[in-house]
C-alpha cells in the first residue's frame, strides 16, 4: 500500500469537478423543491408546493387493493415487467380517457414514474443541445427542468386570461422550434385556461408548420366550474377528419397524463399518449432510463381505480379542492391591497398574482416568512427571466381555516409594501 | 373546419420521423427485453433473462408492511417526497453497506428508480456526444443502453476468469475516457470475479489518470463460495489512507446498489452512492427525471428490510441459487460437447458459454428455440460489436428441476451443431 500513497495526490474533487458544468449548466436546484421543505415545519402556512390535500389520499383503498394485489398476484407484482406498463392498468386509462373523447388504444400508451418522467423522456427524445423549445410564459418549472438537462434555447409566448396568446405564437414557430409545450387547462402556474377558439388555432398552426404539441394535462378533469374544453390531442384529431368514437390518433400532439393529482403522487404514475411509432421509441428511452415503472405500484393503482372508483374519487376532490380555492379567493378579496391582481381558476391546483411595477416576490417572500406564510416567486417559472413581479398560491394542500389565515398573513405583508408606494 | 381542411396535408409521422434519427441512434430494442417475452410462454425453458426467483419473493412481508405503512404513515406514503429519498431506507442502506467496508453517511447516497436509473443520471451528468466511456467487454446491456442515449464512444478491454483484464487498462486510460464502468462481482453477463490484486491496480490507475469509475454492485451479496472481496469503492478509499471505520469517502468511485435481486425488483429501488458534491447534482437531475422514486414503494421496503429481514432473506437467496448454479454447472457437464467452455461464477446470476471458433449464437438461438430453450447471444453485450460465438446464461429463474431440462435440451442443439463440424 506504501507505493500506492506515492502516486500523485489527486484531490477528491478533481474526477468530477471538471465535468460538471456541462450537463448541469443552468441547473439550479428548483427554487420549489427548496421551499417545499418549508412545508415541514408545520408553524408556516405554505402556499408554495402543489401539494395535493392529504385528507383525500384514499389510504383505506390502496391498503385494501395492496392487500389484494399481493395475495392474488403476489410474486408477478414483485417482479421485474414489461416498460411499456401493466396492461390492464394502461387499458383503464385508454377507456377513461376514451370519456374525454380521446379514442386511442394502449399501443399508443405508456406508463412513466410520474408525468415528470414523461417530460424527460420528451425531452431525450427531441432535444439536441440549442435546439428551440416553445413554452408558454410563465409555464412549469418541472418540465424546465426536465428539458434543460436537454440544453435546449427556451423561446416563450406569454400567456394572458384566456392561456396561450396564440395571435403571437405563429412568428415563433416561423423559427422552427422542436416542439410546443402547453398546458391548456388551469395552468400551472397561472390557473388559466386556453379558449377553444385559441386551441383550435393553435393546433392549426403546429400542423401548418409542422411542429409537434407536448400537451401536459395533469389538471383537466379538477374543473370546479364552466364546461370541459376538449384536449388539443382531440382538437388535433377532429380537425383532421377523424370521427368521434373512432380510433383517431393523427399524430401531431403528445398528450400527458398523471395520477399524481386524482389518486396520489407517491405512488409515481403518469403516462404519455402518442402515435405508436413515437411511443416505440419513448419505451427504447424508458427502457434505459428505468427499464420500467414499479410493477407492485401500477397494480395496486389498477386495483384503486377500477370499478368507478376513479371518477367517484374524482367528484371529492372537486368539491374539496372548488371550497378551498373559494376559500382563498374570498380571503384575498378581503386582505389583499388594491392594487394586487389575480386569477381565478376554473380548475387546478394555482393561482397566478401580479404585483404593481416595481415590486419584487422574491423580496416579499423574505418579508412573507417572517410572517410564517409562503408562496413561489414567478421568476422561477419564466425560463428566459422575468417574471419578478409575480408569484404562484396554491389552494389545494391547505385547510380553508389555513387558507384564510394564511391570506390574511399574507394581506398584511402586502398592504405594508403598498404604504411604502 | 372546411377550411381547415384544406391545409396542406402533413403526414401523421412526419413531426417525429425527422426527430427520431439524434436521441435513438443505435438504440435498438434490447435483445433480452425481448426475449423477456418469450419467458411468459410456459412450455420454453428461458435462460434469457435476469429475473431473481419468484419462489423466494417475500411476499407475506411485503403485503404486512405495506400494511403497515398505510395504517401508520397513510397519507406521508401517497404524498410527494424528497428527491433525496426516504431518510430511514438511506439510514437502513448505509447500516447495511457499512458491514461491507462501504463507510458513510446518508448525504453520499441518492435512493434511485433502480439501479438502472443510476446508469441513466450518471449518463446524463457525465457524458456529452463523443465522449469516451471505457466498459468491460462483454458487459451489462442495460448500461450499454442507457449511456447510449448520450452518444458516447465505447471503448471496451476484456474480461478473462479473474474479470477485467487491468493490465490492458492503462493504454484506453490514457486516451482520456470520461469514467470507467465495471461490475467486479459476477459480472453480467461473463459471471467472472476481479481478483483483489486487480482491484488495487484498477484503483491506482483510475486515480493516477484522473478517471472516475462507476462501480456496478448488483449481485455483490449473492456469493455462493470463495471469500468476500472488498468493493473498489473501498479500496479506493483504504489506498488514500481512509481508515476502516471512520467515515472514509475519496470519492473517485460511484458506487451503485440495488433491492432487486435481495428483495424484489418490482418496486425498482436501487441506489447511489459517491460525493455529496456529486449526489447533489446527481439529485439535481433526479428532480427533472422523475421527481423522486415511489414515497410508497420505498416505505414499504424500508419496513420490510429493518429489523434484520434483508440479511435473514439474502442467506435464503443465497442457498435458492447456490442451488441452482451446481444443477445448471452438473447438467452442462453431463449435456454439453467438450468444444464449449463456460465460466464457473462464485455468485450472481449468470454464466457466461464460449462456442468454438465459426459457431455463432444467434442462430444457434433460433434451434435452441425450435427446442424450447432460450438464452442470450453474446452479441448483445459487445457494446462495440463482436460476441457472436459466445452466450449468456441465467441460473436463477428456473427450478433445478426445468435447469436440467433446459440444459440437457440445449446440449442436444450444441451436439448437433459439433456433429456439423
Amino acid at each position: 500500500m506504501t507505493a500506492v500513497l506515492t502516486l500523485p495526490e489527486v484531490d477528491a474533487e478533481t474526477p468530477w469537478s471538471a465535468r460538471f458544468a456541462q450537463r448541469t449548466h443552468g441547473l439550479t436546484s428548483s427554487a420549489i423543491r427548496e421551499l417545499l421543505k418549508l412545508t415541514e415545519r408545520t408553524d408556516i402556512i405554505s402556499f408554495a408546493g402543489g401539494l395535493p390535500a392529504p385528507e383525500v389520499f384514499p389510504v383505506a383503498q390502496v391498503a385494501e387493493a395492496a392487500g389484494r394485489v399481493l395475495a392474488e398476484h403476489g410474486p408477478a407484482a414483485l417482479q421485474y415487467s414489461t416498460t411499456e406498463g401493466y396492461l390492464p392498468l394502461r387499458e383503464l386509462l385508454v377507456r377513461h380517457m376514451g370519456r374525454y373523447g380521446i379514442t386511442v388504444t394502449p399501443d399508443n400508451l405508456l406508463i412513466t414514474s410520474g408525468a415528470q418522467q414523461a417530460l424527460d423522456l420528451i425531452g431525450k427524445l427531441l432535444i439536441n443541445p440549442g435546439d428551440r423549445v416553445l413554452t408558454e410564459e410563465p409555464t412549469f418549472v418541472g418540465a424546465i427542468q426536465a428539458f434543460s438537462a436537454y440544453q435546449p434555447e427556451f423561446v416563450t409566448v406569454p400567456v394572458d386570461a384566456d392561456g396561450l396568446c396564440v395571435d403571437q405564437v405563429e412568428q415563433v414557430l416561423r423559427s422552427g422550434p422542436k416542439f410546443l409545450y402547453v398546458l391548456p387547462n388551469f395552468q400551472n402556474p397561472a390557473g388559466v385556461t386556453m379558449s377553444l377558439g385559441r386551441r383550435t388555432r393553435l393546433v392549426e398552426l403546429a400542423a401548418h408548420y409542422g411542429v409537434p404539441i407536448v400537451e401536459d394535462d395533469p389538471y383537466g378533469q379538477l374543473r370546479y366550474e364552466g364546461e370541459h374544453l376538449p384536449p388539443l390531442v382531440r382538437v388535433d384529431a377532429s380537425l383532421h377528419g377523424c370521427a368521434k368514437g373512432e380510433r383517431a390518433f393523427r399524430g401531431a400532439v403528445l398528450y400527458l397524463g398523471t395520477l399524481s393529482k386524482t389518486l396520489a403522487p407517491g405512488l409515481r404514475l403518469g403516462w404519455i399518449v402518442g402515435p405508436e411509432e413515437v411511443i416505440r421509441k419513448l419505451v427504447q428511452l424508458k427502457q434505459g432510463a428505468d427499464l420500467h415503472t414499479s410493477t407492485f405500484g401500477q397494480m395496486v393503482a389498477y386495483e384503486v381505480a377500477r370499478g368507478g372508483f376513479l371518477d367517484r374519487h374524482v367528484r371529492v376532490i372537486r368539491d374539496v379542492y372548488r371550497a378551498r380555492r373559494d376559500a382563498m379567493l374570498r380571503a384575498m378579496e378581503a386582505h389583499f391591497p388594491a392594487v394586487v391582481r389575480w386569477t381565478r381558476p376554473e380548475g387546478g391546483l394555482f393561482l397566478w398574482v401580479t404585483l404593481p411595477e416595481g415590486w419584487d416576490s422574491a423580496s416579499l417572500l423574505q418579508h412573507a416568512l417572517q410572517e410564517k406564510v409562503a408562496f413561489v416567486p414567478g421568476s422561477s417559472f419564466h425560463p428566459c427571466g422575468g417574471g419578478n413581479g409575480t408569484l404562484r398560491l396554491n389552494f389545494s394542500y391547505c385547510t380553508p381555516e389555513r387558507i384564510e389565515e394564511g391570506i390574511a398573513r399574507l394581506g398584511g405583508v402586502l398592504r405594508r409594501r403598498a404604504a411604502e408606494g
